[in-house]
């Protein structure tokens, strides 16, 4: 049984304002609920076709019909569980290691991928200006497909946080130098840019280096690589040694 | 203005088995139109809310009002013009260069990336197995941003096809052998599998190497890495040198 208030609640939760103001988000699909519960969020509710073997307490865990699941799903297609997270307070990045600095992307899709990216290549921290689009956001947490849970993601004045890092900053410009021919250190933040626009010239003036993927194809007219297949070739250069 | 019959005809083009009746297929928005009105596709006709200079006969471009457009387009936000164009013939693929050979991707998304990557990597022919997604599907072809214009591709019995190749067979497989210490050579053919289920095992049995992208990850608990974002890697690492 899910109550008025209660879907009232879930479906707010697609948008931003109503996620801060709740401090709660929203994952579906059994696999991506499990490995949630299994990491750091904290489960506030968990709605499901049928029952399941959780160690939650019995308020936590509730029963509905495919029509109420429906009622409270972001998807076409709702995957037999919904969970409410709570969104946990941002953890300031840690000054080393590998890491991403994301300048305005916009397309839930691509962030979710590139946090699936970071994933999978090692990196941990994952550091997002104010107007990229929130890691929350449904669309985001669907793509990431758990990956989620395992990087640290914070926003904030990306400027700033270059400005202060002693780490080196390689900016990815379509004009850059061969991502090939450079010899890439261990630790270091890979800057990426919107998807139309590149990275802010402010930011730009803050680069070590500049390097870009380039372009093997015959005539050349190809358009630039999408941000998430660039993040995907520069995460598999800096770690391949 | 657009006749009943022509709305039917430019609707039911979303389909694949229409598209194949009428040989033709849909593509929106300036920027692709233009590319395509620029390749070797054939225009059969453009539908655009406004005036345009183009070298084509009268007949064949077709001022609409948007409410037009919004009948016959596939986009939730039509954009400007509506090109239909013709599906060219196949063309056999040449056993030479760097090739990809898709084994039953189904993501219209994956599809339109790997185009793109194709395009960008200088890969010139990929070779589709028949329950690969249609790449004149209308999602496919946003996708792929006019790189379908520069990529062949063709849709064949890939096992026969890779049977018949003289090209060394590269599967990209979970516990393949780490890609980054392969010594790769500069012709060959790379095998990407279905999103769920990977290469099917009648296809892996023609592997001359079997391959695979080493997770970096801390808790090496992320999932396998999207096939487009795997195809990225692949063809970064056959291409760097």
């Amino acid at each position: 049984m899910v109550s008025k208030n209660e879907i009232r609640l879930i479906t707010s939760l697609a948008q931003k304002k109503y996620r801060n103001k709740h401090l709660l988000f929203v994952a579906e699909g059994e696999k991506l609920v499990y490995e949630l519960l299994q990491s750091h969020f904290k489960v506030k509710k968990i709605y499901a076709l049928k029952d399941l073997d959780l160690d939650l307490d019995k308020d936590q865990i509730n029963r509905v019909t495919s029509s109420e699941l429906k009622k409270i799903s972001n998807l076409t297609t709702p995957n037999n569980v919904l969970g409410i997270f709570e969104i946990p307070a941002f953890r300031k990045p840690i000054d080393k290691g590998l890491q991403i600095v994301l300048d305005g992307i916009k397309d839930p899709g691509n962030l979710g991928t590139i946090i699936r990216l970071c994933d999978w290549f090692g990196v941990s921290q994952l550091i997002c200006s104010k107007d990229t689009v929130d890691c929350y956001n449904p669309k985001v947490v669907q793509a990431t497909m758990g990956s989620l849970a395992r990087v640290n993601i914070t926003y904030t004045d990306i400027e700033s946080y270059l400005f202060n890092s002693k780490l080196s900053k390689y900016m990815t410009l379509m004009d850059g130098d061969n991502i090939y021919k450079q010899s890439l250190p261990k630790e270091a933040i890979i800057v990426m840019g919107n998807e139309a626009n590149g990275i802010r010239e402010s930011i730009q003036k803050l680069a070590d280096y500049q390097i870009a993927i380039p372009n093997f194809g015959m005539e050349s007219q190809a358009e630039s690589l999408n941000v998430a297949m660039a993040t995907a070739v520069f995460l598999s250069e800096f770690r391949r040694k």
